[in-house]
């Protein structure tokens, strides 16, 4: 938590913290700003004393709405750095030095965070190592994610009230799937006769989520069929819709100007679903009451994945557990990932690498699945839960598990 | 363009370009996959043969479609290169490594762009340049901007198209402020009776742009009176609208999934503008113009600026030219920045740094105003216009230029 940032620095023996970028839809210099109209700033937090956030002039407003103490950039201007320097990036960096030094940090370990263009931050930042030999710039401190993990009270918030967003436009999508014409081919129609295609859901989820004042920066993934069978397609937009087959629906919108995230899927099919969906279907929801079941504080996050490798693996699914890359079916991810700022962060539950124990105040996705492509079918089950400080694992947006939409125009 | 990418590398004396990042939001990634859902890819282009890009298992469908030769990083699975790594960023470096040997790039110059987050790369890079020591990562190459500074047919008509759909929403946003009923004291109201705020003018922005298909990543600047005068204030939402205020509206929507922008701005006085407003206004306008008049390929873009800031220097108002920072009011930018994949690109127009020439096929605003926070007020004027083979300065979208936005239901 934001409380333990101090702490954690002294663990990782940090001097500061380096946040470089924008205020909007960069993770690590929102946890600080709280977003706002702050572009190409840089955040210097020395341990144990506040956050400083250097800002450019015209910027001034939106940089001290973040309530943090705020300098311009213009207090040490550029062009005086020009006259000294062979490039801009020389300038940049003696700029940067120049601040540095004016806060007092001039030697140790600084953690480096922030989401920006990377080469002219690999050339400033070369530079300054240079002209700074006792500084030692970190890249790969956890520090910030360590803190950013686990979450307080006002961030669950913020994550809740995106889940009932989510799913209020989840119910929207069904209730409108459902009642859409099916042709005799079981094709799914518009009012004017032509089939709705995939593009066609995914224009009115992005206007949905826009009505809901939320965006929606990494588009939202609605795959049928074939495409259901592999995770990460995000559904070609020239798709028809077609009765019988799996849809797999991942929607994961955050605040608007890039704050906190929601992530969240179900499985469709729309007027019935085949044997073989349902059976796949079922596995997957039991694979998650087995996830959700296994949750605990101090568990390693890894150990969830291997109860659900295991129980895939008894009904004859490959799975990361035995299975060398490149794994194409089957059980072919992890089985969540902690959620925040970053669509994606701490906790995660892969089987290589470090090993994450779940903590109390994380917030979490559960999210087995099973796919198919070449039989033309996937099913993925996904929710977002919170790890209470009394032990509950609590679901922060609630959500049938129905697979089938009846669909209410159709007689077969 | 992107034809001269080749010629470019050569001139900087590149082997490869490498970037990292996912597809969307990501303007370098997305320069060659056309946005997707790819993320944490790796792209390499070595000179003179054709790029590579490096994915996930679960998106090679995404990948695919980008119309690349496409390798998954299963091939160079993370997993064996965990073995020999004490760290991640270790065995991310070593997985880096393999890939540039299996390409034949073991020495000589790459340029790395890509925004991305900057700690862990840095890490990565950090390792990757102890162990090739012979490879030399240039980060701020100007390669790929050079390319992508110039725009080829197929750019143009989707900024064009961008240029559309934002006047469309500008005339949406002025149609529906003239309808809106106005307060005995000169508020403008809602339809309960309750002031009509920035925020509520906002939300209507957002959700238009939404029904168009587009996305708006980096929000609106909707500011009126005081914060008119500083240039990048957003517009805090719980400011009411009054008449008679100047209105800095400045939109920049990208195409969704990350593509190309485009920049636009108006000022506008609701019922009636003051003298000071309407003088102020009219020498931005005749600042445009002259801007306007001075464009020609060839031409360094400082120069249109110094055209500028002598005019506003001639009517009093301080400028970059001759007043040290910080400077917080009169002009206090630059005339105009190159418009693409980024919002902010090549070619700029400051006074200093890199002296960029305007060139054929660019794609620019032109954007000259005044601001005067303690007065209450603030104007800027912007288009974005191209530098077409033929000469012509084409403005890659039209809207009138009227201050006063007429109230049809109020009267004096």
């Amino acid at each position: 938590m934001r409380k333990d940032l101090d702490s954690m620095m002294s663990e990782q023996g940090l001097e500061a913290l380096l946040i470089f970028g924008d205020a909007q839809h960069n993770p690590a210099m929102y946890y600080f700003t709280g977003g706002g109209h702050v572009s190409h700033a840089l955040l210097v937090k020395p341990r144990h004393r506040p956050a400083v956030l250097f800002h450019n002039d015209m910027e001034r407003e939106e940089a001290a709405r973040s309530g943090l103490e705020c300098v311009s950039f213009s207090r040490y201007p550029l062009s005086k750095f020009f006259e000294r320097s062979q490039t801009p990036s020389e300038a940049s960096a003696r700029q940067l030095q120049s601040i540095l030094l004016d806060m007092g940090i001039a030697r140790g370990r600084v953690a480096i965070y922030g989401r920006e263009e990377i080469g002219n931050l690999w050339a400033i930042l070369s530079h300054l190592s240079r002209w700074m030999p006792d500084l030692e710039i970190a890249g790969d401190s956890p520090a910030l994610p360590l803190a950013m993990e686990t979450k307080e009270a006002s961030e669950i918030a913020r994550i809740r009230r995106m889940g009932e967003i989510t799913t209020r436009v989840v119910a929207r999508v069904a209730e409108w799937l459902s009642e859409q014409a099916v042709a005799a081919d079981e094709t799914v129609l518009q009012e004017d006769g032509s089939p709705l295609r995939v593009g066609d859901v995914k224009r009115k989820i992005a206007l949905w989520l826009a009505e809901e004042g939320v965006e929606n920066p990494r588009d939202t993934i609605f795959a049928p069929g074939r495409e259901a069978g592999i995770p990460h397609s995000s559904g070609s937009p020239e798709l028809p819709l077609r009765l019988g087959q799996t849809i797999v629906f991942d929607i994961f919108p955050c605040e608007a100007g890039g704050g906190y995230f929601y992530d969240f899927t179900r499985t469709w099919s729309l007027g019935y679903a085949t044997e073989e969906a349902q059976a796949l279907y079922e596995q997957v929801k039991a694979a998650y009451d087995l996830a959700l079941q296994a949750i605990r504080p101090g568990l390693p996050f890894r150990e969830v994945q291997r109860v659900v490798c295991e129980f895939f693996e008894s009904h004859g699914h490959p799975t990361p557990l035995h299975t060398p890359p490149p794994l194409l079916e089957g059980y072919v991810h992890s089985v969540g990932h902690g959620v925040g700022l970053n669509i994606h962060e701490r906790p995660f539950s892969g089987l290589q690498g470090e090993e994450m124990a779940l903590k109390t105040g994380c917030v979490i996705t559960i999210e087995p699945g099973l796919y198919y492509p070449q039989r033309g079918l996937g099913v993925r089950i996904e929710d977002t839960f919170w790890l209470r400080e009394d032990g509950q694992v609590e679901r922060l947006a609630d959500y049938p598990y129905e697979l089938v939409i009846p669909m209410k125009r159709w007689r077969k």
